[in-house]
């Protein structure tokens, strides 16, 4: 992994628990010729990974083995915790039987774990502990309509973001996105989400059974080669736009988030107020533009 | 809705806050020919509710207003709180500007609420209260490579449930699925959940912006019919079968769950251990049956 003098440390500890794919015996049903066979298929992995600040465990997600440094440095942008990799002293991710972080004995004698260690800044563990909070008492938050109640708010003003991004352009995406979907093409089984240039140049694509996963993987890429935010970038989810693939899209400062299909009202809303353009059912050679049209040329 | 003699009551208060589907302009872009023309699109609708317990806050998710309360009933059942309809008191949607419990004058005051407030019998709440704390504590719990350590333990034994289901029946279900849902039909925007009998007869169908709530609105839904344990019955989804979905399945004593789509490694793993058949990639007359392949005739 890249790393970049400014950023933060990252260490892997002990062996990988598992790869990005488990091989299982099924049995394969077809009705017309009748046949039944036994034989291997190939699935997408799933794990927990849990995530603790500063020794307090404050998320746990269930993803895909695998860029999971960056999947921690996203989940720190989304949260709105982070907005540089110098914000981060070090992500130390243990996966083995031993955790190699000595502050954390205690948890390598607890057994085997998917765990990543995140430490920030001084300054930064307060505001973590304050967005754990809330995540915790999220009635009281979320039990509202105001979507400004929702909001984790964000350091970037989208609307200074004038770039113009051609139909065709976005139009070519899903395309790419499908090529370079390894894991997909092999399980059939993970959302992919894509980052571009303005000119459909690929920069990263990453793949996950949740699709909140693979945009934290993304994002967490970014964020760990000094790329945020990521202006005049477009960001492409391989399956619907939900409010809170929009809110991970304003944090990262992505002006224009496309989706194979289609967005939920509140992400329209989100980026109606964000300045966020959305673009849904990009496919066929046609798209729906919910938001922001004024980048699309 | 029904409300069995033993079951909960449930009351709506205030006014419905939105509907299933919101309506939004949107600019259609076509490449060839190319055309751009504004229009009115029908979006899934997306919001927040809350659910608390007793008072307290335990969760909150962006779900597809509808079905509230089977949705809340469901949660609990995933939760491994509540196995029947009598174990809860009562459930009180408050949608409107004013919430209609008494208990609860303060959210009133605080302005437009989208919360369901939950009764359970004297002893449960403890039991509750323990769930909620596992959660928000999940680090400790779910940073573990083991299954038994993520699962809600289950009062139903699956491996007791001989019911067979014919393999041409199975392949039956996604059109009829499809046939149901009425909002994914002018939205392209839904999960589904379709419940069925072993003969293939639908006996309950529910939508939501996200697929775990779909499943929860389902057995909410059986759970305040005095249905639950779903013995003999099939679960059908519309997307893929994560860990989180093949566990709802089994708290909800549902031996058979099918996905359109692919399955997680995880989600074998726990039907594996939990005596559920798990069928994948069921369409277009074939199906891979990743675990209890026995109860497939």
């Amino acid at each position: 992994m890249a790393q970049p003098a400014s950023g933060p440390k990252t260490v892997q500890a002990g062996r990988s628990s598992a790869g990005r794919t488990a091989r299982r015996r099924i049995t394969k049903i077809t009705l017309s010729p009748a046949q039944t066979a036994e034989r291997a298929d190939l699935l997408a992995a799933e794990e927990p990974l849990g995530i603790r600040i500063g020794g307090h465990a404050v998320s746990m997600t269930m993803r895909t083995p695998g860029d999971d440094i960056e999947l921690t440095a996203g989940f720190l942008v989304s949260e709105g915790i982070v907005t540089a990799a110098g914000d981060i002293i070090s992500i130390v991710l243990c996966t083995g039987e031993r955790c190699g972080h000595a502050d954390h004995e205690d948890d390598a004698r607890e057994g085997i774990g998917n765990v990543a260690d995140v430490m920030l800044r001084p300054g930064l563990d307060s505001l973590a502990a304050k967005r754990n909070f809330l995540t915790t008492s999220a009635c009281g938050v979320c039990g509202k309509t105001s979507i400004a109640e929702l909001r984790v708010s964000s350091s970037h003003d989208l609307y200074r973001d004038r770039v113009s991004v051609g139909a065709a352009v976005l139009a070519a995406l899903p395309d790419k996105l499908r090529d370079a979907q390894r894991v997909f093409a092999r399980t059939g089984g993970l959302h992919a989400a894509g980052l571009f240039s303005a000119d459909g140049t690929l920069l990263a694509v990453r793949e996950d059974v949740g699709r909140h996963n693979a945009v934290d993987k993304v994002v967490g890429w970014a964020l760990l080669a000094g790329r945020l935010p990521l202006s005049g970038c477009v960001l492409l989810v391989s399956g619907r736009a939900s409010f809170e693939l929009a809110q991970k899209a304003v944090l990262a400062g992505i002006p224009v988030l496309a989706a194979v299909s289609a967005p939920s009202s509140l992400a329209v809303d989100l980026a109606d107020d964000a300045g966020l353009t959305l673009v849904g059912f990009l496919r066929g050679g046609s798209m729906n533009v919910y938001a922001g049209s004024q980048r699309i040329s």
